[in-house]
Formats: structure tokens, sequence, C-alpha cells
């Protein structure tokens, strides 16, 4: 940039060049110069042997790229600069068309929007293996009864399969969600240049199509001011996320010793570097640990956007390290939680005992009164009353006897006990979504139908 | 709930009611309770004449509460329990039957879902007519140059049509992302009882139906621990937020007296306590600090979701306040902008002048080098040499005379005055979606298209 | 401000009116104008009569609002305006003297730091009062055992005194953290006028006198532009939430049918709307909820300020609903939690059993090992050795029998049973700050002097 | 970890090894580890030849660390391991006396610890030199005029010296706040074991005393839970940061051709790759955009702690990658910023001419009025009627003739014109802490006093 007399401080080198993350934006930023580079051919901007002297530079550096001897300089600011600067050595001036109709704000918008798009895909892929983990995992504890919980207590029996393809729920509104960010970033910033559009009659829509892009962006100012795709993606990120970290904090609740519902494989455990019967669900661990940092991808993100004038502000720049860390963390998270799941061990005794506490039938009780003509509301009070009875004598539900019954009402009878015993409460759950087996087969097949 | 023998503390009370808050919550539970009891007693759980009990119970509850005569009590924890704690004050015991075959947990979850699809059109319709007040200042400023910046430094000239349609473009994917909430949130909760189902032969499908969802949520655990929706929303306001606070930033720069490009009208200014001439674009400046907060809101239920164990936790009832507030504040953000935009006054003549700085035309010269033959890399340095000379010798670009240009590169001539003629600049921007008036013409009938 | 030809917009007024949550500030806008008016006297610029009827003024108010009676107008923007308002209807224009050499932006900037200040140190009483609650808890609990947990796993045992304290530490950094936050917000404000300073030679040290506050904020336009006051009140309570949620989050746990080591009292717990039979420590989930939301607002006052320019924005407006909310819930949430730790009853066979788990000793028999002279990384290896032997065969560590031991090592025995004595595990923690008794009660003699 | 039959996942490895960004706390492992060999000798633990050997094999390795020849191995999951490891390998079994009474929960939490004290430090350090940098530029504009502005309207005008020293004594504050979490994080972590201490009669204070802090945390379970010393740290980092933000975004708004009142030097600027006129304000753009990435940074860690059940949880690993972000971030930002400042050329006309916008003398026209006796309300009102009727007729206050301020009031006579004198509003703020000459001076005087 020739117009400055002084060359950069290398403090603000240090704090300007993006070189050492935007890295990795070298495959996109190589399919859209080959796209660009056969556009400008195409419209008569570049004749035909500069577009091929280009496609040939761009062949070499990627080649380097991949190989790993490509040279990146110290005064390579960004990715851009680097892979213009290499053709243009490897090429000759000719190197200098590349950049004719574009500029880094358009470039860097589209790069971003393919980067985007590839790991949107990505991660609803990684998605859909996890909830086809799930769904086997379901399928393999088919009618496993454990306690369901509500604020953390016992509430009513469950089948193990039931829990489990509730998370396959969430994830499926994940993978949609990704697939969503995936179709919102459909539109080429290309050929909008600086801000402005540029003095070339370039053809966008064969750029777009060659990319992938299903139209072009509307508006200039907007292609290169926007980063909507970034948020939409870090926010379905997010979500899927704390799904994550729902999952993994029920699996380090189940491991420990009290709840002694399953146990992780070896394999995605670690031990102590003190205590040798130590074995720790770690992996368990990080997946609750790592919802809060993509969510705080997310929310850098609205800051650094927040009150920024348009068009291009060097703030943008902010996009990358924020984005980059979040695919990475989340396709990572996706494929252990997978690789968790596949291995973990549920105890039949551990979770049958809880889920017979029969504390998990009052509900059932009441429905019972209610089924009798008694109102709903004061069935709960009757059955309340028996709990406390039973409580204050040390007793279950089904140890009160007749008389102790008919002090509470005189509709309890032998039904009472009937209904006490605690297949009962697993199958009277027979409402569409409900944890009966035959509600359970419902979901198994619809969830099968999502994969 | 008798099964206590301690009445709640009033601290506890203080922090566990939500009645002051959720009682925003009351269409919508009252119209998913009179959906309830028309299916209970469709099949049977319920007869008739309790239905029409029930029916007209609600019926007053509702004249009640429109009218404020609503009596609420200290012991109404929730809106839940003082709709059917009032129900049964006003048509007896049989108002016990409301709560049968359901459950807060689900009710609830019902409730928020309903809110948000509300909202979420709400807001939607709210971003529409933004976009038709941008639109309408766009068609008013067709042909008004004023610069484009990045950096926030004047880059090239743009119409002021094409800068609003930018905001046009943004609100625009943020109305689809609002609907595409809306139509996330589109199975119904109620039916998955506290978290398992329930113990009656409900028809979920029928509730579905009459309250506007379009299926029922598959798995019962699920229904009652998933505020998905909520986060949904909370996303899509968070982009839109951010969206005006970019646009408040810019009115409130415009306004500077520095660059004096518009004036809002005094019925969205505010004065000053101390300072007779002040004049204060508050309602733009509230519009940038309002995006902060919204984002927060998402932020903080994503916190409360962290590592939650299913199914229903107490943790859930954070969700109404972060989500009211957020749907307060965008709705009512989207009407004020919309007002303010309308009293906009642009100034042509400060526009016109920022807009015709000579530098701006920097690139058409690099350009012009370009179509004859020069690389643009090499073009981009000759022009950035003109520059450099042009500013030491305090001079414009059209006072450097030919012998200048010559001693820059000899493929300069007359043409290059012709391109620093300002109109040019505008006008040369040709390509999709850039700034000259037919590509603008273009995208204003794509925009009515929009709306 | 009659400079205006029109009249504010009511969608304007809507957005742009604080004065439904600025009129919490009232005690010290009141408390400001009496320290500002006897000052104005005190320096000559009004005269005595004026000061008199100004404070007669102002005390007239303040009945009114203390009593419920003042009315406030459609056209109070703000509580400042409003009591100027009143104050000139009461005494007539010398009310309009109120105002001399003060605007807005250094009032407000006064009253949030008083609010701050008084909020500061309510908070940490609050905190002190917990910490009592703690320690007295730990006190009565002061040899019960239990297990302590890494990665939700027993790992060692521990007193739950010993527990207990961990908090009560915690909290001794918060309370100091929330006094420092009173200690820095020790400068006052006003006197800087809108941003320059004012015309009159008024006295800023008398009022900071009066006010309380230490010295007068060096520079005028960071007077009105500061609200790091704000902020570091914000992150103190931030961390202290986050304790809360832990203790909130770990008596949840405890709570749990599986781990039972403790219950809440009734006054503190909530039913089910559906299961009779449901105690739910809700007070405990609600301290574990309410960390995100003050983390939010921090979070949201940074995002408002974030990049804004000086002096004085209407984006400060932000400042007050995020420190309101923040400090209520705050409050609330310490004076509950020491409510709810009154009252829990801890289970001590529960407890003891847990803590009597075998496997909780290897660590002390790897330092047996240690202390016949293996390095205790091989120590490590021999007793992960024996915890897998033992895991194998379905064995507690104590069966193992002396062929058993010789297999791994020749260097344990009889010892290796008298360490693997439940009681031994607590005692032999005899570190400072370890689990021993010993230690424990200095722990608790430290403690009580920090209260 | 030998108890595990079954090796680690790779995947599993990937998520859970922290290797890849702890091995920065190298250093502060070293520290510790030499002071607790000497300590465990100290005491008789270990006998004084192995702590020779011991201490021998750490300086081997800080040599390998610092000449770079140190082999990281797959294996090694974190650094401590990788040291001890490397220990081991270098003098033999002796090495794994390392560990001796200590786990990785004390151990991290001290390098943690150090980590955070040595860059609290650090950046109170950068802090002071950026304020050196501002207070010589305030030196260097000590009287010249620029506009003072609220809602980035022009209000009063003010010495660019008082407008930089607003900055200053931002900075001081940030100063403060980052050596109290220095002085906060003054208590040693290690001898607390896995969580509940250790069985050797360790020295805590001797260790304490070696590495720099004042005492031992007083609850071994709080030792390694606690994390308040990054919080503290980050809280003051964000608070920094957000200044910067405020600094950065001034002078891009300054740089702006509108503006016009400063130019970075090219040395901080950056150009277009397509606009050959372009200089960007790179620096204070990016100055700007940082500040939300430590405040997610922040929040990221309040979501980690978020409702974690003591002691040590694998979440806890989760502190590092954002505090060493916030950190290197935070230090780059502080030298950038005093760098550019140092090249920053302000533009006196530009400034000047902004400053002597009449309308700017309307505040002290108002305050002539309350001198003669007119209650400031009224005077308020009076000015903004000739305010209203200057705009109306395009005319400059002080073009207003004697009949036309006679109209408006008549105590307007001959001063009004000398009020309006612009050297005059700004030498009559005389207040304390005001923009007048005497008092920026007296200013300086206590700048230069805190350095």
């Amino acid at each position: 940039m020739s117009r400055f007399a002084e060359s950069q401080d290398d403090l603000f080198r240090r704090l300007n060049a993006s070189i050492s993350f935007d890295r990795r934006l070298a495959p996109y930023d190589l399919a859209q110069s080959r796209a660009h580079v056969r556009m400008l051919a195409a419209v008569g901007v570049i004749p035909g042997e500069d577009r091929d002297e280009l496609l040939r530079g761009l062949d070499a550096v990627e080649r380097e790229l991949d190989d790993g001897s490509f040279r990146f300089l110290d005064e390579d600011e960004d990715i851009h600069m680097a892979i213009e600067r290499r053709v243009t050595e490897l090429i000759g001036p000719v190197g200098g068309r590349l950049h004719t109709a574009r500029s880094r704000n358009d470039q860097v918008a589209t790069d971003v929007a393919l980067y985007v798009r590839d790991h949107a895909l990505a991660a609803a892929e990684g998605v859909r293996e996890l909830m086809a983990s799930l769904l086997s995992l379901a399928e393999r504890h088919l009618d496993w009864p454990m306690p369901g919980y509500t604020h953390l207590q016992r509430a009513q029996p469950v089948y193990v399969s039931h829990h489990l393809l509730a998370y396959f729920w969430m994830f499926d509104r994940d993978a949609a969600r990704l697939e969503g960010a995936w179709r919102a970033a459909d539109r080429l910033p290309l050929g909008a240049g600086a801000l402005a559009g540029v003095n070339f009659p370039v053809d966008r829509r064969q750029v777009a199509h060659e990319l992938g892009f299903s139209a072009v962006v509307e508006n200039s100012l907007d292609a290169v001011s926007n980063r909507d795709f970034v948020l939409d993606y870090l926010s379905a990120a997010a979500i899927c996320a704390t799904h994550l970290s729902r999952l993994g904090a029920e699996i380090v609740l189940w491991s420990s010793d009290e709840f002694g519902f399953c146990e992780v494989t070896d394999a995605f455990a670690s031990g102590s570097s003190i205590m040798p019967q130590k074995k720790n669900p770690d992996a368990a661990e990080l997946l609750r640990a790592k919802a809060p940092r993509i969510a705080a991808h997310l929310l850098a993100l609205h800051g650094v956007l927040h009150g920024l004038p348009l068009a291009y502000s060097k703030d943008l720049q902010e996009d990358k390290e924020h984005l980059f860390d979040a695919a990475d963390t989340l396709e990572l998270c996706l494929e252990a939680s997978a690789g968790m799941l596949e291995g973990l061990r549920f105890d039949p005794q551990r979770l049958a005992d809880a889920a017979s506490d029969q504390f998990l039938g009052a509900t059932d009780v009441a429905d019972l009164l209610v089924r009798r003509g008694v109102p709903f509301r004061q069935a709960h009070g009757i059955v309340a009353g028996l709990v406390r009875d039973a409580l204050e004598r040390g007793k279950a539900l089904s140890e009160l006897d007749e008389a102790d019954l008919a002090s509470h009402s005189d509709l309890l009878d032998a039904e009472y006990y009937e209904v006490l015993r605690p297949d009962r409460w697993l199958e009277s759950k027979q409402s569409e979504g409900g944890t009966s087996l035959e509600r359970v087969r419902e979901q198994l097949e619809q969830a099968r139908g999502r994969l």
C-alpha cells in the first residue's frame, strides 16, 4: 500500500495481522479465486491466457499449502495477500490481475461464508451421528426402567430409552438449525467490491453458481458489512452446545457412586494423579464445560457488531477466531460424545431399584381417585395426606392398610394396591409421547425415520 | 401442596413466586385451558357438563382479568394457580378438574411456546413495517449521493437509497429469522404431564390443532425440559437488535455537527437540562444501547440451561423475565425506529459535498489503468503514488497536470480527468447489487417484492 | 426544552423516559439536592433564604414520596425532572434555582454512585449473614464425615464442617470484593456539569463530604461518562452469584434421593401440581439459576459502554435497570440462602455410609508405600493395581489378603489394614487447611475472627 | 493411571488433553516444583540427596524448554505430567518423588494463580505506560480547544488535554484494579492435595513464602475448586478493555474526514487492497473490537463455574484458554495503544473551528441570566428561545441584535456579546476538575503524581 511513507510498527503488525488464524481460509480463498478468474475471463475482463496462467498459479499454491512447502513471509498480513503474493512470484506480474474487480472486503466475506457453510454441514453431520448413537443406545435399553426426575427429585419412572430419546429430539432440532444456518448463507458476497460494487461487468451469478450459492447478495454495502451468517451459525452452535452440556451433566451425575446408573468406558475416562482408585468421566465434564465457551463466542461477535457503522470496518476481522474455535469445539464435542455414548454401560439393577421407589406412583393413585369422580385437585390433596402419613410412619405407600386408606378417602379399595405395582406406573403413561412401551416404540420408529 | 407440615418462608415465597411476571401469560393460559377442557370432554375424561362449567369459569376469569377486577392473592404462586383458584371459587369443586391430565410443567411450557409464537410474529410484523419505512425513505432519496465508508473513512460514493437499502436486507433476514422461530415452535408440549406422559387417553393432536400447533412434541421429557423455542426467539431477537444498533449508531453519527448528513425530527429528540442549544438524537442512541440487553437475555438463558439435568427443574422459571423483557424491548425499538426514520431529514448539500471528495475516485483511476492492460496490483500502486503526490502538494487529483501524470504512468491521458468527474464513480458501479442508479432501481423493485 | 417546535412522539417518550425505573433513585436525588443547595448558599451562588425554601420544598417532596401521595405526571421524563417540577409547584419559581450549576449528567452519575455504594454495603452485609449461617452450620456438624468429591466421584472423606467452610471462604472474598466496590466509588461526580465543569465557584469537596465521598472526580468528562463503579459492583455481584449457584447446585444434589445427604425444610421447598409426593428444593435451584442473570447484567453494561465516545451519551441510561435488578436479585438470594441453610437437616447415616467407601483410602495406602521409600509415582501404580484387582474380584481393599498384597508389593504388611480404617483417612490430612479435626478447629477459629 | 484396562480413545485424548495450551504454565510449574521439593526436604519427607537430584532434573528440563529441545510426547496429557515424565527420564525413579504430597488439583491451581499474579502486574505496567503516553500527549496539547460532546453533539468546548486526561483517570482505575487482582491472589493453594489436605507434615507457609504468596488458602476444598483469582483478573481486564474500546472508537471518529481532528501515523494504519487513497486507523478499530472478546472470556468462565459442585471438576480446565487469550490480548492492546498515541497528530485548525461554534456558549448565556437573578430553569428557557430564533433566521447567537435580545429578556445587555467570545466558555469552567486551564494544570500535576 504504497501511499504510506512509513512502514508498519511491529506492534501494529502483531495487532493487525490475521495470517496466524485466517490461513485456515486458504481452501475457500483458492476456490473463490478460481471461480473469480474463470468469470473474469468469461466476461472478457481478462484474456483466456491470463486465466490459464492464474489457474496454474493457484494450483501450484494449493499444492504448496497441501504439502506444507508454502512459506509464509512476515509481510503476509493475511491469507489473501499471501496467496496473491505467491501466485505472482510463481507466474509473474499477471498475478496482479487476480485482484481485478475484487476487494478484500467482499473476498473475505465470501471466504467466511464458504467456511460457515462447510462447517454448518459438518456439524449437522456430527449431530446426525450422535443421534444415531443415541437411537442405538435407546434401542438397546428399550424397557429398562429408571426414575424420571423433576427438580432432581425422583418423580415418575421412565424407560432409559425414553430418557435417551429426549436428547435425540433436542439434537434433531440442532441438525435442522445447523442446516438452516447453511441455507441462510446462500447468497454470494463477491462482486460487491470494497462496498459500492465494481467497475467491471462481472457476472456474479456465474461465480455464485460455481461456489454453490443459490443467489447473490442484493446490496453491495450489506455484502461487505454483514456477518449474519456467522451469527446464525454461532446461535445454532451455542444451542447445540447447551444441549451437549445437559447430556454431559447427566452422565456425570449418573456416573457418581450415589446414582451408579452408568459407567463410561475406560477409553473416555481418566484417573487421578494422586488417588489411585479414581475413574473420572472427564469427557462428560468437558461436554458440560464447553457450552459457555461457544455461547461466549456468539456474544463476543454480537459485541463486535454492536453499533458498527457501515460498510466494512476492521472490527469485522474479529469474526474469525470466534467462529473457528466454535466450529472446532463443537465438532470435537459431537464426535467425542458419540464415542462416549457408544461405550456407556448402564447398570440395570441400580436403575431398577431406584425406579421402584413407591412414591413414584403417587400421581397414579391420585388419578385413580379422579377416575372415581374426585376432581383432580382434591385427589391430589388426599394422596398428599397419604404420603405424609406414610413418611411419618416410615412406611411405603403399599404398606398402609385398608383402615389407613379409609381414613383418607372412602374411594380407595383394592385397586389402590394394584395401582402401586411398579410396572403399572410406566405402562399407564399411554399418552402420545409418553413413556409406555408402545409409545416409546412409536418414537423409535419416528426417530429412525429422521436418520 | 399439603404434604408439608410447615408453611413457606416469606423469603422463599419472594424468591420462588413468579406471579409478578408470569401473569402476562394469562391469555395463553386461558386459551390452553379451554382447549384442554374441550379435549378432556371429547375423549370422555370429564363429562360435557363439567366442560361447560369449566368454560364458563374460564370466561368469567377472563372478563375479570380484562376489566382489572381480578384479585390476586398472596398465595397465588403463579398465574396457573391463580386462574385455577379463581375458577374454583366461581364454579365450585368442579374447578379442581381443570388440572386433570396436566402438570404445571407441560402447562407452562405450552404457555411460553404460545407467547413466543405470538411475539415472534409481532416482531416480524414490526420488522416489516420498519422495512417499509426504509424502502419509502430510499425511494425519496434515490439519487442523492453520499460517501460510502470503510473503516469510517470515505471510500467510494454511494446513493443514500443504496445505503438505506443495506438495512432493508438486514431486516429482511430478521423477518425471516423471526418467522423461522415461529415455525420452529410448532409442536405442542401439553400432554406430557409432569415428565412421563399422563394416565389418561388424551388427544394431544386435538389440542395442538385448536391452539395452532402443527404437531405434538414427540417425547414427554423433552416437552417439559425444552426451551429451545425461547432460545430461537432470543437468538433472532438479538441479531435484529444488533442490526438496530448499527442503524442507531449511524444516525447518531450522521446527526453530529461534523457529519451533518441528517437531522432527526424534534419528536424523536430531546434537549439538555443545562445546555439550551442541544438537540440530541436520543432515540437513535437508545436503539444502539438496547442491543446488549437483548443479547444478554439470550446469554442468560443459555446460562440457565447449562448443564441442567432433565426433566423440569425450577431453574426453567428463569426463562420468562428474559423473554418478556426482550420482546418488550425489541417491539418498542422496532416501532420507535420506524417512527424516527419517517421524520428523518437528510441535508442534500452536506451529503453531496462530502461525496465529491476526489480521492473517492482513486479506484476508478486504477481500474482505468487495468482496462489499459496494467495488472490491478500495479495499477493500485501507480495510483497510490498519485495520491501521495497530491496529498503532499495539497492538490486534488484533478489538479495534477499531464506532466505529473506522465511521471507516474504513460497510460494516463485525458480520460483520467474524465474518470474523476464525481458522477462517474457512482454510475460506474454497474455490477449487480452495486450503487449505480440502474442497479439501485433493480434493488428497489426486489425490495417492493418482499413486502 | 423549548427550543423544539414539535412535541415528543409517544413512541419516543416510551423509549426515552426512565421514570418508570429511576424513581428508585429518589432518596439519593433528594440527598444530593440538599447537599448541592447548601453548598450553593455557602459559596454565595444562591442566597440563604432560597436555600431554605428549596430545602423546605425537598422535604415536602420527600414526605409525598414516602407516604405515596407524590403524583408522577406524564411529562416527568425522569426522577430528577419530577422532583424539580414538584419542588417548583410547591415553592414557586425559586424551585428553578435547584438546577443551578448542575446538569442531569453529573446529577445522575452521582445518584447512581450513591445507589451503588449503598447496595454494595447491603450485599456485603447479606454476605456476612450468610457466612454466619455457614459457620454455625459447620460448628453443628464439626465431626460428621462425608465423602469429598472430585469429578463428582468420591475421592477422599472430609468433615461436613470442612466442606461448608469452603463456602465460608468464598463468601469472605465476596464480602471483601463488595466492600472494595464501595471503596472504589468514593469520588463525587457532581460539579462536573454537563461535561466541562460549571460556570460557578462551587465547592465540590463540601458536597462530597456531606454525601460521604472521600474526594471528587478529577476530570469533568470522566465524571459524566464513567460507569466503572457500576461495573465494579456488577463484577463483584456476578462472582458472588456464581458462588451461590455452586452452593445451590450442591444442595440440589445432596437433596436427591440418591445422595440423600440433606433435606431442606418445608419452608424452603415446594410441591408439585400433579405429583403429591414431591418435595422440591426450589430455593436451591433458584440460587443456581440466578447467577447467569447477574453475569448477563454485567455483560450487558460492558456492551453498552463498548466503543462509546465521551462524554455523556444516552446509552448510559441503560446502566440502571441492569444495576437495580442485579442488586435486587443478589440481596434476595443472599437472604434466602441464609434462611435455607438455617433449616437444612443433614442425615448422619447416609453421610457416614457414603464416607466409608474403602476406595477413598487408596491415596493413604500409596502414601504408606511412600513412607517406606517407594517414589510416589510407583506407589500410585502399585495401589492402582490393587484397586483393579479388588474391583475385578468384587472385594473391598481390606478384603485382599496378605498373599494378594504380596503379589503387588513386598512392602505392604499389617499396617495396610490399619491404614484402611475409615477414621484414619480423615485424621491423616494434617496439613494446614486440611480436613483433620484439629485443622478444621483452626479454621473455625479463623472464621469466627472474620465475622 | 494403571487401574484402567483400556487405553484412551483418540477422540477423548483430543478433548481431554491440555498440553497444547497449558505448556505456557511451564515456568510456574517449575518454580512451584522447586519450592515444593525444597520444602519436602526441609520437613524430612524426602532426603536431601533426592531434593538435589530433583532440582537438577528440574533445571535440566528448564534448559530444554528454554532452548526448544524439550520433546513433548503424545502421552503428555498436560504440562505437569510432561515435566515429571522428563525429570524421571533424566534422573531415574527418584523423579517419581516429585509428586509426593501433591495432586494435580492443587498444583494446577497454584500454577494458574502464579500466572494470574504475573500477568496482572504486567497489565498494570502496560496501563501505566499508556497513562504516561496520555499524559505526555495532554501536556503537548494543553491549550488546544476542541468541542466537548454529549450525545455526539457539540456541547461545550474543552481543551484537548482535558479530554485526553479523562482517559488517564479511567486507566488509573484500571491499574488499581489490576493491582488489586494481584493482591487478591495472595494465598497459596498448594498443600491442599486432591481436595482434603495431604498425609504429610508439609510446611505450606515455606512454599508460600518462596513463591511470593503472603499466606496459604485456609481450606483445602476451596483451594482446588476456587478460580476467583481468574475471575478477578478477567473482571479487571474486561473493564480495561472496555476503556480501550472507547479510546479506539474516538480515534476512529476523529480520524474521519468529517471530524478531521487527528491522524494516526502511517505505522499504525493500513491501506486498502482496492482503493489506493485509503488510510485506515486499523489499530484504533481493533482496540474497539477486542473488548467484547475479553468480556466474553469473563462470561465464559462464569458459565463454566456456574453450578459446579465442589471440589475439583474437569470443567475447571476451561479456565486456562480464556485466561491466556485475555492476557495476550490485553497486553498487546495496551502496548499498541501507547504506540499509536505517541504518533497521533492533531489538527489545530479543524479542532479550533469546531470548538468555536457559538451555540456551545448557550449555557454561559443562561448562567449570565442566573447571575442576574433569574432562576436557572427560566434562564434555560429564555436562551432556548434565543437559540430557536437564531436557528430559524440562520444567524449565529452573536448576530442577534439588542432588539432581538430585548424580545427575549430585558436582562441581556452588552455582556451577552462578551459572554459569547469563544475563549470565555472554556475559561469560565473554573470548578474543580473543569476544563479551565488552571484546573487542567492542577489535573496534570495530580496525574504526574500518579506515575
